[in-house]
């Protein structure tokens, strides 16, 4: 595949929004991945399209590697639902709520326990058919009081939301293990840095959750870690949710609440998952059971696993931007490798010969065919987009030799074009493919 | 790909609603592909979500294969946009509208025209990034004073748009006739006989459209087609809306109002497209101006361009359905060969390691290993759900060979366990593969 900038919608901008505070919205918004429409509402432009799907894809592929089925919910959800369980109440000012023409009433769904519930007690007619793993990728929505920082915290926003449904505790810690695990094969595939930390479950219910939590200085999220025994825990879990701790507190300034020894770090963190043993909080508000194995009726054990989806994106910015752009990891990267052509006339010819045969390779090509452009503002452009390889075609083109940049280290080294293909697919494949099943 | 039934969620129903007066609505219940939330408001189940992706790929591979590059904008939009372009009267009640926590007004976007300008003003440069095609496949939302049929027609829906922006009429005429072939390509690849017929443009404006409409005893629109000159139109268009034109008008009882002849046939149908040449409508709004070969400024001509994705799998259903079930065609089936096992013991063995010659082979098999079931009732699930391919292992299991049921003719013969992936995967494999590029 090959992009072409001549014709990609991809306006860049060498200034960043004005209100931008964080790293991952200005850069996201000057590489012509987001644009905003309105306050905490964002399109997504092809080049962020394109992010957003590699990491939905990977998302996808591990949830169905562990056997969960998907499926597809409204977000037009009735309110009665979300009454009955209490979290139209919970959730307050943060639900979008509206009536349709005849005054039903209706909220955007937040996320889905009570539906999923519903949906399990209409469809299960044996307990031989848990455990039984549901997920959808969804458009969500929150009116946040604040929305901010681009798409990190959006009201509008893309989640990968899964349910499961077992027939007894045990069964609840097994669903849970194998979300937590398929988790961390997640977020290693997209080249983010996320670990669970014990957290509060908030108004989902339930008793046990985790966070992954994204390390980013840009992150709402406090936790803490201990380097003596391996608390890991969100500050609100260690020392409530209003006690001011220091955001740079100092190793040790403050004993660990579990072992006491002086080795407790704070950092600031991304929320970019979050699983929960919700045990019989949604199913028993509807009598969600079925047949257990002596036939008679057992309540069904319930636990929820989200990803914020358009959030990770968002995250894995933060994580691996530099003072030039975006930098991302081969897995999610629009392109492979990004082309320029440091001149015109013959280096411009030799660019689209490379990337014709970058693509028979079936390497993903980004080719900076714009008309008219200095080299130096297409290098700019590169490095702002964050492809992870820039091949420049410049003084040795004409001997079919052109520079391979790693975009992250910048380190570069000359590559013959007949090497291209092998040096850029191999590193592109191996990430592309997937890796389970 | 082995999917099995004593775990998949798809509870069949022997029952259809009693309010289904569609077939497509009663099978896509009772086959378990969709499942009501609430007044057209649908969740998709495992296997109507399977339907639903296939569909959604092939619109997706024949949008790229025309240039068109994928993005994706918000569900919310400002009300102010659709004030702006008139669309907030036209659509009146149609619009399902709702205030943030400060008092925003948002609509939740039924097309998304006001939009896609404004996005084209901001990124659009040059004259010389024209013609632009943009799309995406979103969650689309209509306040339907009856939402009826299921999802032939809900209140949430999933729909592709797609938009193209061009720097005079001929560019339009340009773009408008690469979507219509586009369209043409997607209809006969999913197995939907789609046609294209001239149309009124409604609230979109502009000035000329066609509609793709698929012939259905249960659509909602009627159209004319002559047969003598090859008129082929929206009933609307011929006779107006209101002249209550008899729907099973025999041939020739009203004469072609083109041609003369007493050759007009009348037919219902369901609207799975729709093409617009919108001209300035939109860019004069807001001023949607690029430079043009002469440096001067030129107004954008737009065109506009819908696909009913959720809708277009009704009218699969609609159109290939028999009494006994759905009857997927091959490309949008959730899968290609339905196993069944006529008894169980030796049999259920046979099957089981039949499908796992199938799954090594590529083949994606929808296995039917609930335990404690008859033959008859599996049988009538496979029927009902409609997968191309009914093996069944039975008397001969031991000799190795299966019966294979083609599922819309019913003919069946006997085939050897080894010539089962070969058989299944060669009609599989043609239609799973892209098509394009």
């Amino acid at each position: 595949m090959i992009i072409r900038m001549s014709t990609l919608l991809a306006r860049t901008l060498r200034d960043a929004p004005a209100d931008a505070v964080t790293d991952s919205h200005r850069l996201l918004v000057r590489a012509a991945h987001v644009r905003r429409v309105a306050s905490g509402v964002w399109s997504w432009l092809p080049l962020g399209k394109s992010v957003l799907d590699n990491v939905t894809r990977i998302v996808r592929e591990e949830m169905a590697a562990i056997g969960d089925q998907e499926v597809l919910l409204p977000a037009l959800a009735p309110v009665a639902a979300y009454e009955a369980s209490g979290r139209a109440d919970d959730y307050g000012d943060l639900l979008f709520r509206l009536a349709d023409r005849r005054g039903a009433r209706f909220v955007l769904g937040p996320t889905h326990e009570e539906l999923f519930a519903d949906l399990a007690r209409d469809q299960l007619v044996s307990g031989r058919q848990l455990p039984l793993g549901l997920f959808q990728v969804q458009t969500k929505y929150r009116d946040e009081a604040r929305p901010r920082s681009g798409v990190l915290r959006s009201r509008e926003f893309l989640m990968k939301d899964a349910y499961t449904f077992d027939a007894d505790e045990a069964g609840l810690r097994a669903s849970y293990a194998a979300h937590r695990e398929a988790y961390i094969r997640v977020f290693a595939r997209l080249g983010l840095a996320a670990r669970p930390v014990a957290a509060l479950s908030g108004p989902m219910g339930g008793s046990e959750s985790e966070e992954f939590l994204a390390p980013a200085a840009a992150g709402e999220d406090r936790y803490a870690e201990c380097g003596s025994c391996g608390l890991a825990a969100n500050t609100e879990t260690v020392v409530g949710e209003d006690a001011g701790l220091a955001e740079k507190e100092a190793v040790g300034e403050r004993p660990c609440p579990r072992c006491g020894a002086a080795a407790l770090r704070i950092g600031r963190a991304i929320e970019v998952g979050h699983i929960f043993r919700l045990g019989t909080k949604y199913s028993d508000l509807i009598g969600l059971e079925v047949a257990g194995a002596d036939g008679r009726p057992v309540r069904v054990q319930m636990g929820c696993y989200g990803i914020g989806i358009s959030r990770a994106v968002a995250a894995l910015a933060e994580q691996t931007c530099d003072s030039a752009g975006l930098c991302w990891p081969d897995a999610v990267a629009p392109a492979a490798v990004h082309l320029v052509a440091a001149g015109g006339g013959e280096r411009a010819r030799a660019a689209e010969e490379l990337a014709g045969r970058l693509d028979r390779a079936g390497v993903r090509v980004l080719l900076d065919d714009r008309p008219g452009l200095g080299t130096g503002a297409r290098l700019a452009d590169a490095e702002l987009i964050g492809v992870p390889r820039i091949a420049v075609v410049g003084r040795r083109a004409a001997e079919g030799v052109a520079e391979l940049r790693d975009r992250r280290t910048g380190v570069s080294a000359d590559a013959a074009f007949d090497a291209l293909p092998g040096l850029v697919g191999a590193a592109d494949a191996n990430t592309r493919q997937s890796e389970v099943g």
